[in-house]
């Protein structure tokens, strides 16, 4: 059974993020005078097969702690689903 | 009114995406032999101020157009809510 996690790793809160400040500063320097606060991070859509949803859950599990992310500095969630086209497309809402 | 915009940016399918490659052949030599594709994006927590949600959404539509997504080889989704606590910190479930 084909299955598609989307993995997100942000830093954990305290830990500096100079990349969301950045950004941070170049959408004031826009004019987004109200934008307080940027936190960046990652993501990971990986596609994979498994034969159920708690072996998905558990292998997506041991991903992120065995490579996608750092647990010292990061946290990794993710959202699972099955499906059935392999390679999907985001499209700007 | 405070509002937290958490904005995925990924490339568009047919675009070449080595990172995501590498991480797909990092998983695989792993021991996760399934893993079929990664996709790799990036992944934005926004803080912000806002009249209403109608603003909030023109809002980060306007970010995302202007500075933080590239419309030529990326697209852009998010996800806007109402927040009271202006740094929430995610927890790996």
């Amino acid at each position: 059974m084909h299955w598609l996690a989307e993995v997100h790793v942000s830093l954990r809160s305290g830990i500096a993020d100079p990349e969301g400040q950045t950004i941070g500063s170049a959408l004031r320097s826009l004019g987004y005078d109200s934008v307080s606060e940027v936190r960046s991070g990652k993501l990971m859509r990986i596609s994979f097969e498994a034969d159920d949803s708690a072996a998905a859950e558990a292998a997506v599990a041991e991903m992120c702690g065995r490579l996608l992310a750092n647990p010292v500095m990061e946290t990794a969630t993710w959202e699972l689903r099955a499906d059935e086209q392999q390679d999907p497309e985001l499209v700007v809402p």
